[in-house]
């Protein structure tokens, strides 16, 4: 695993149910909580568009028997990855549904709910553990706050946000979550999810969860061009964002069609400073889950080494059923200073952990 | 015609082409101009969805011999309206597109070119008129900053939205711009315009113009209720509210029906210090073309006293097909006081012009 143990970068802790947040809400948002409840962006109540996949999206080995969802309890969490692996640290990203609400307060105020509940539930309760922040990224004003607020606490290492979103995280309606990420020291982590309104993908809706989960590397494309374009390192020079969950293979594809349009039609983006490939190296982070397989498995070492040694950092994506095992991810041999950069040190440097 | 002449609440004044707007634009903008040129939220380049209707939308004699559009010429506007008529003060709301650009900076400096225009075009060349202030209102800090800037001169007397918006109006994301225009101590008027990606009614795209039209109404109506809902005019006191071209007729139920349900499902707005048709009559005014025309003439005037006869405000939409003639717009004997407060006094008020 090399001199430095393992960095997970992508663990999810589930909020089994609403009632487990109440003691973090307030009164007034208890009551909305009895009365109304979740109201979401997406047509489907509860923001997926797939209801079944995402609940059996877990290993079926992965529910506790406390009864809870899958990542639900800390200590079956402990006895499954924690100390299966040698786990230095890990990272938690969890998906409850605050950033999907509609009503702007109630999202808030679930956001900051779900913030306070990580750190008693999880931060204080295990030295291993780090999470990213919750917001309510469709009110960014909203989600500034929240970041402002929640970043106070040494264990949040990230801000979350999700690939399929209401417009282009480019767009300036979104800047001042950017803002607050570098005022508060933290990269901005983007995982598979959604708040869009409309389809899911950029036909249409899919019929099938494999379109749906094939087409999420898509997705996360296209965040990666809009952020670029609409200037957003220029503006934001510290900000660093991190892609959770959208595959990598794609990442020399995309470096070499941004350049070579760029060359042609930059004139539309005058004010870019550097080739958009430059953003792409210099700013964005990669976690590995899940692994690409290429056909011949030798191939995969220059794949790495093409996407960039300094980019990718590991994770298991733990609980879920396409969980990658740290022990055969790689199928094949991986030179060890690549390897703890992956497995280690680059995700010490993304989140500016103590070694 | 009453004491004070007649303030027409709504006349259309019109660019002709993009290159009038060069001699407002920046050497930057002009290139963008030629290079890319414009590129709506609406499926549809000039966000219309219905081309031809929206360019014959015009009275047929009103097309000026100039050769450029209806209501881009002030001498026929004067021959036809403002010297054919008692006009003592008409109100310009240009329906230049520039808010329905998708690309932020180019939206901002058109807008910003097209009140440059306002004022040297129209309002320093005719005291009677006066201007909408056009913003880039889907990207409301950028509309705050247009505000800010225009309405320094004081031929400006409104900001100018449409109804169909990307979202409805009383969401956190348009707040910005009620904080500028109570700034500035100007109304905001709502006239029949799109700047929505999506489809133009509640049911999606519908067949023909006649039923986009008739829509309008509704979408009038939806902002309304978002408004008061949202909390708007709790949070922005000062804040009035012109619909422009929307229709009237429907006030009455609307204000019955927003009440009736208040008081059954108001737990779940319970930040609404009032009764919302308290808001509606407070904080709203609405422009009487086009005119309902009850079936029995003599209905009218029990309409427009149950709508209220602080709420309306005369206006033809001049140059538009649905011109209402201020001498034939009624077609029953109104009271002298009720017409004068409908002809001119709700105007000086709502506008603050000095009569």
């Amino acid at each position: 695993m090399g001199t430095g143990g393992l960095i997970d970068c992508d663990v999810h802790n589930a909020v089994s149910g609403d009632e487990e947040l109440r003691p973090y809400l307030s009164q007034r948002w208890r009551r909305h909580m009895e009365l109304v409840g979740s109201r979401t962006f997406s047509p489907f109540t509860k923001g997926y568009a797939y209801p079944k996949a995402a609940r059996l999206a877990s290993r079926r080995d992965a529910w506790p028997p406390t009864g809870g969802l899958p990542g639900s309890d800390l200590d079956f969490m402990r006895g499954q990855l924690l100390d299966a692996y040698p786990v230095e640290r890990a990272v938690l990203n969890c998906l409850f549904r605050a950033p999907e609400q509609r009503y702007d307060a109630y999202g808030a105020a679930l956001a900051a709910a779900v913030n306070d509940w990580q750190v008693e539930q999880w931060l204080e309760r295990d030295e291993r553990l780090r999470a990213s922040v919750t917001v309510p990224f469709e009110f960014p004003d909203l989600a500034a706050a929240e970041i402002d607020r929640s970043s106070a606490h040494p264990g949040f290492v990230q801000v979350l946000l999700y690939p399929r979103t209401a417009a282009p995280l480019g767009r300036r309606q979104y800047w001042p979550i950017y803002e607050a990420a570098c005022r508060a020291g933290l990269p901005v982590g983007i995982h598979a999810a959604s708040t869009t309104p409309g389809p899911i993908t950029a036909t249409g809706w899919p019929s099938y969860y494999i379109e749906d989960h094939t087409g999420l590397a898509v997705a996360f494309q296209a965040q990666v061009v809009s952020l670029i374009f609409n200037g957003v390192f220029d503006r934001f020079p510290g900000l660093r964002v991190v892609l959770l969950e959208g595959g990598f293979a794609w990442v020399p594809a995309l470096a070499h069609r941004l350049d070579a349009l760029h060359a042609r039609l930059g004139e539309e983006v005058p004010d870019l400073r550097y080739p958009p490939s430059h953003y792409l190296r210099t700013h964005i982070r990669i976690t590995t889950q899940p692994m690409e397989e290429p056909e011949r498995a030798a191939d995969l070492v220059p794949l790495l080494r093409e996407v960039g040694a300094d980019l990718l950092m590991f994770s298991t994506d733990y609980p879920h059923w396409d969980f990658d095992d740290p022990y055969r991810a790689f199928r094949t041999r991986v030179p060890p200073d690549l390897r703890r950069r992956i497995m280690h040190d680059n995700a010490c440097a993304t989140y500016r952990l103590a070694s």
